[in-house]
This record gives structure tokens, C-alpha cells and sequence, in this order.
């Protein structure tokens, strides 16, 4: 399968992207649910419904597991305020909608997850906390997008710590688990560990605190996140919030300025900002073997060819025309098809970090190099292999409560794969003969 | 197709029904999430997420419809609060998921409907109402399932006030508008109208109160509504509440006393109670060509062949191995297909008793019998047909906010279940094979 785009397929992007959206019988929109059982006769009627139906209700109702009877183990709800879809902003949860049916599509294609949208029609950081209490028990885990920051934090947070189902902020952790696993094969190239580097992040919201984060926790001692007010630090006093009063502590040199100091000597630049913010000169003052992950979208903060030629060793970006794409669509369905595989009461940052990994050893050491530090989302072993690693890490952390090996999970996954390849793509394109009926 | 279950399936109903819900691969229960789209290569990935995705979001955002581009028009959600699961009662949300997924599949299979559940673990009616507006925006439809009288009767006033979508309690309104069908059909045989006969109700929890005020909106002037309490009337003190002050005004000769009171001299005695509280003696009281519709379920007010024997000429019960099923299924998937088709802003009184007048009109005038007043659910035309009459009542009734013909709406209820018995059901005999599968 092709990986870039053509030219001709890039310029019909935007009207082959509405045509894609509609007319897809029933209706419009990506997703649809349908029955998963037999349903020819009247028998099976009065299974699935009454009288039958009271059955399994009976068996939960008296203590069995709903795992047993139900598609809640199975099920994600893909939850938005709709404040800040894509890099679109604010345009309210309806505008948001083909976002989540799009997470939703990659759930199950990808890894066998039952995702549903979930639009939540309020700012208001209790009343969404509240909300997605409430309907949480129909599902087998949250995924938080594109809320956001700082709300983003406080809703996750307390999530978090009120629910016992996997709770995970796609824009916060899928962006920091990918980057995590470029940088990994990155550094292997470079010949640089993570305890030594020092990294400079343009973008303190969502994406920018997680990585930071991340990264602190997997060794890296020296980071400098800037933000519009210039590099954060501890005492900075404008523009600040809990969370960048956080990751202030990881400028262990308490340094001042702006983008271009904290990029001057930095073995790492990684941004999740705003396009174009980077010239040649701020990257030619990094330290040797730069490297360079520009994922601002649609453009990055400094164009490939421009950061490489100002000395740029390793150059990422978001973007699929370009080597290196850092793309969320490599984390979220593997990582949420191995805490579900093994019922883990929440997602830890082992588990993030065993994904990130996960993701990295999928790029072998023979094929690894300054084009190729991370895989494809159509790498076939990408899913399997990080949903393994995630249930893995979740037995170790004692959140797993579903007994079944690595193994397991791995196999699971890969035939969830084939079950979608083989029999629901096909419907597919049935579908479209279909699609122009009434 | 056989409508009625034989011995052998009666008794093998119960580990039937529980086989039937497992291993149903993937995992278990009874319905599933999945794309509707190709997504074979590259561009696909690109189209149905970032950076494609944006495309119809800007649309949305710029003032075009989320109906051109997201599934919510035909989405419904089905909601509960599992305080009133079947006739098992409280038994929480978790135990009545099953009814929901099986809520679910009814909808897609009879009717083309994508419907969801949700699960809402509080039994307050104000966080009840407040969550089901918040998550409204991403669904086309309500359907309220299992919430217990009189909370059910609060919760849907206000979400019908509230929202500008159809809200719809089946627990009332199903059971209203079948047994109404049921009704319509019995007058015919017997010749009386409904301006003529005196109905004797018992149970005055959501069906109850819902057929009695149903049915006074079609003209019948006397009906007792009966009670633990015995018979409702104005000024009663013990167990009232404002829905049963309501129906009290339909006893209009302000008649106290008990059930058997009650059914003296009735034409029709509908039992929405509990099994055997109806003896022969009671029944053989009720006025010539007596009319009862035993509902309880599992086991009727009083047993059909009881019944008979007692004198009744027409009798019809929940159950399915007797003749006259009043089976709710009868009723949401086609009324919500026809409400979504025009995109009604709510379901009026009207839109219901057309539903009910085209559910009664599928038994020809040749067909029409005392053993045969009410389709069955495998009936091809019950559901296009229903569709039909209830948009083009939305349309007279002036909630319609899409303008389409009734004969495209019965056209496009067909071709759905078309698609579903051509496309969807092959699936589900293949899914069996992989069941066995990890």
C-alpha cells in the first residue's frame, strides 16, 4: 500500500474529503451499528429481545459479569466539547463531529475497538467531568479529544481518579507516545541517550505539557517548553497555569527568552505550535546531529528541506508528504486494544511509555535511518505488537483485571485485523452500489 | 418466517438466550461499531481523518448542515436509567444493557435506525434530563427505555420542552400505539366505536397512563384506570401522583371500588399489571363481545384460553406462543424512521395515532379475525408503511424540518431493510466462524 499521496490525489484533498462524507448509504457520516448476531426468525427475535432477552439481565443482576453478555469490554466512547477541534479551534461539538466518527472508523479498522462519538454540549469542566461519569458505565474505556487546554488537564485528571476504566486524552498522550517513539529510533541514529540531550518544545497546550512530561519521566533532564510569553520558567509569572508551573522545573537552568534561545545548543527541537515559527538560523544554532520534529499542522514550524539544510540531521513532521509522519493514528487503537484485552482499570505512564516502545521496534535495526525512524499506521505489525506491550505493562502495574497473556493480546489483535479486512471492508464497497438509492 | 417459538425453543429458551449472547466475535453482546466507508489505502486514511477531516468540519462550522456530513440524523440514542428493566424492575443500569443492545439491533434490522446505548447511573431526574440534553447534539433521536413511573413521565416532558429532536418513552408510547393498532382492529370485528365503549385499564405506570390518555385522545369517553389503590377518580387521596390526577378525569361517572368494579359492564379491559389478577367471573361480568388485552408478561391477567371460555370474543397478550401479540417492536423502529426522515422536531399525539392506524391497517379487511387483529414484527410492509404515516403527519402537523414525500420515506424504510437483509445479515452467519477464535 502507497504511503504518500500523489499530487493529483493532494490537490482533490478538500473535495474528495466532502465527497467522502456523504451519500454513504444509510445517509451520510463514516460509522454506522449493526446487529453482530444472527436474527432470521422469530426464535432469534425472542432471544435478542423479549422473553430472552431477560436472561442475561438476570445473570448480571445477580452478580455475573456484564462482560459476559455485553459490547461494554469492547467499547470506547470518543468524547468532545468540540473546543478545540483539530487545529480549528472552537467550533463547537456539531463541527466537531466528523473528527470523532473518523476516530471512531480508525478504532475498528485498525484494532478491532467499537468506538462511539460522544458530543458534550458544554464548556464547563465539572458538568463534563459530571457527564461522562454518568454514561461511563456502558462503556469499556473514555477517550477524551480534542478538549482544550488547560481544561483538557483538569477534566483528565480527575477522570482519572474517579472512574476505573482507561481514561486517555488522545491529543495529550497519543502526540507525547508517538513523538516518544520517534525520538527513541531518532537517538538511536544519532548515537545520543536520552539522558543526556536537552530539548527545546514550541507549544505549551495539550501536546506540548504531555511530551514534556513524558519525556522527563523516560530521563531527559533539561527541557525548556515555550509558549507565547517566551521560555517558561519557574517565577514566570504571566500566562502560567498548574501545569506549565510543572514543567518550568524541567528548565533546570531556570533560563530566560525566547524560541531562539531555548533552541540555541538544543540537541532536540520539537514542535507542536503554530507553522512557520522556525528559521534556519534557530535551527543551525542547535547543538551537532539536530534533530528536528516540526509537527505543526498543515505547516510545520520550519519546512523539511529548510530545517536540513540548516544542518538538521533527523527531520519529523505531522505531515504524510513528508518522511517521518508523526501521526496520533499509530497510538490510540493499539494502546486502547491492549487495556481492553485485559480490563485494565486505567492507562499508567508504563503503559504509555511500553507503547511508545511498542511503536519504535516495529522499524527494524537493518531498515532504520534518517528517513525512516517510525513506522506507517499500515505497518501490519504496529498494533498487534504495541496492544501486547500495553496489556503487558498493565499485568506488571497491577491495573489488569483479565487474565490473558501478551500473546494473547498480540494474536487477538491481529485477528481482529483480519475479521475487518475479510468481512466488514467488503460490505463496504457493496455499499456503494447502495449509495445512490433514496 | 414462523412467528410462534416451538416447545422444543420455549424450553431451551433461557441457556438459549444466554448462549446468544456470548462469543458473538468480536467479544460478546449483541451489536457493533463500524466504518461505512472504503478506507483501503493511504488518500482513504487521509480522507476520513486529518487532514481530509477537516474539510466537512469548516463546512459545518461555516453554516452548512451536520446533516450533510455526519451520521446523527439517523442516529438514535437509547437511554435508560435501569430503574425499570423489563418487568425485573431496579435492577441497575449494567443488568438492563442487554435490553438496550437489544433495542439496538431491532432498530437497525426492522428499520435502518443506528442506535446506540447509553447508560445514566443516577436515578435523579434532574441530572437525568441535564445529561441527556448535554449529549443530545450528537444524535437525531431520544428514545427513553425502562425508567420507572412516574420519573419516566417528568424526564420525558421536559426533554420533549427542551429538545428539538424526537424524545420518545417506548414504555408509554410503544405500548399505547400497538395496543391502540390492536384496538382499532377488535372494534372493526365487534362493531363498536370508540366514542361508544367504556375501558377498564389495569396498572397505572407508564403503559397505563399512556393508553389511557391515547385513547381518550381518540374519542373514548369512560375509562377507569385501576391501581394497587383499586379504581383512580377525582379526589382519590391514597397513591396519587399529577399523571394519575390526569386519567382520573377519564372516570366520568367518578366510580370508586376495586378491578373487578371496574370491569363491570366494560367493552375493553386492557391489563398493563401484573399475571392472574383477572378471573372468569370478572371477565364474564364485561359487556357483550367483551375485548381483553391480558399484556402482563410472562404470565397475562388472566390465561387467553380462561378468557374464552369466560365469555370474551377477542383476546390478545404479550406473549408469542398465543394469537394477537401486542408486541411493542411493532412500534419504535418504524415511528423513529419515519420521524427522522423528515428530521421532525418532536413526535406529536397525532404522529402516534397514525403510526397506530398504519400498524392496524397491515391486516387486510379478508384477513381480519378474532385470532388475527395485529401484524406480525416479520410483516414486510409493518415498518414502510408505519414510516410513512408518521412523517407525513409531521408534515400536516408541521414538525417536519425536511421536505420529502411519504412514498420516498416508505420506499427508503424498504430499501433499508433490504440492505440489512442483503448486506448486514450475511456478515452474521460468517462472524459465526470466528467466533471460536480468541
Amino acid at each position: 500500500m502507497k504511503v504518500k499521496l500523489t499530487e493529483e490525489q493532494r490537490k482533490r484533498l478538500k473535495e474528495g474529503a466532502l465527497l467522502y462524507h456523504k451519500n454513504n448509504f444509510p445517509g451520510n457520516g463514516k460509522i454506522e451499528v449493526i446487529p453482530k448476531i444472527r436474527l432470521k426468525d422469530f426464535y432469534d427475535l425472542s432471544l435478542a429481545y423479549t422473553p430472552g432477552v431477560a436472561e442475561p439481565c438476570k445473570a448480571i443482576a445477580s452478580g455475573e459479569s456484564p462482560d459476559d453478555y455485553t459490547v461494554i469490554p469492547n467499547t470506547v466512547a470518543v468524547i468532545t466539547d468540540g473546543s478545540a477541534i483539530l487545529g480549528l479551534g472552537d467550533i463547537g461539538v456539531l463541527a466537531g463531529m466528523p473528527v470523532m466518527e473518523g476516530k471512531c472508523v480508525l478504532f475498528k479498522s485498525l484494532a478491532g475497538v467499537d468506538a462511539f462519538p460522544i458530543l458534550i454540549d458544554s464548556k464547563d469542566v465539572d458538568e463534563i467531568v459530571r457527564t461522562v461519569k454518568l454514561i461511563s458505565k456502558g462503556f469499556g474505556g473514555i477517550n477524551l479529544e480534542d478538549i482544550s487546554a488547560p481544561r483538557c488537564f483538569v477534566i483528565e485528571e480527575r477522570l482519572k481518579r474517579e472512574l476505573d476504566i482507561p481514561v486517555f486524552h488522545d491529543d495529550q498522550h497519543g502526540t507525547a507516545i508517538v513523538t516518544l517513539a520517534g525520538l527513541i529510533n531518532a537517538l538511536k541514529i544519532v548515537g545520543k541517550k536520552f539522558s543526556e540531550i536537552k530539548v527545546a518544545i514550541s507549544g505549551a497546550g495539550a501536546a506540548g505539557i504531555a511530551i514534556a512530561k513524558l519525556l522527563h519521566h523516560v530521563g531527559v533532564r533539561e527541557i525548556l517548553v515555550v509558549d507565547r510569553s517566551g521560555i517558561i520558567y519557574e517565577g514566570r509569572k504571566e500566562n502560567m497555569n498548574p501545569y506549565k508551573e510543572e514543567v518550568a522545573k524541567f528548565n533546570i537552568h531556570n533560563v530566560e527568552g525566547d524560541l531562539a534561545k531555548a533552541m540555541e545548543g538544543a540537541d532536540v527541537f520539537i514542535g507542536v505550535s503554530v507553522g512557520g515559527i522556525v528559521t534556519k538560523q534557530m535551527v543551525a544554532k542547535m547543538a551537532d546531529d539536530a534533530i528536528v520534529f516540526a509537527m505543526a499542522n498543515p505547516i510545520p514550524e520550519i519546512m523539511p528541506e529548510d530545517a536540513k539544510e540548516a544542518g538538521a540531521r533527523i527531520v519529523a513532521t505531522g505531515r504524510s508528504d513528508y518522511p517521518n509522519q508523526i501521526n496520533n493514528v499509530l497510538g490510540f487503537p493499539g494502546i486502547f486494544r491492549g487495556a481492553l484485552d485485559v480490563r485494565a482499570r486505567g492507562i499508567t505512564l508504563n503503559m504509555n511509555i511500553a507503547a511508545a516502545k511498542a511503536i519504535a521496534s516495529c522499524v527494524g535495526e537493518d531498515e532504520l535511518s534518517e528517513d525512516y525512524i517510525i513506522p506507517t499506521p499500515l505497518h501490519p505489525d504496529v498494533y498487534p505488537k504495541e496492544a501486547r506491550a500495553v496489556a503487558e505493562q498493565a499485568i506488571k502495574d497491577g491495573v489488569a483485571r483479565r487474565k490473558v497473556s501478551g500473546k494473547w493480546v498480540e494474536e487477538h489483535t491481529r485477528k481482529l485485523r483480519e475479521f475487518y479486512q475479510k468481512v466488514i471492508a467488503p460490505i463496504n464497497e457493496e455499499r456503494r452500489k447502495w449509495s445512490s438509492m433514496p
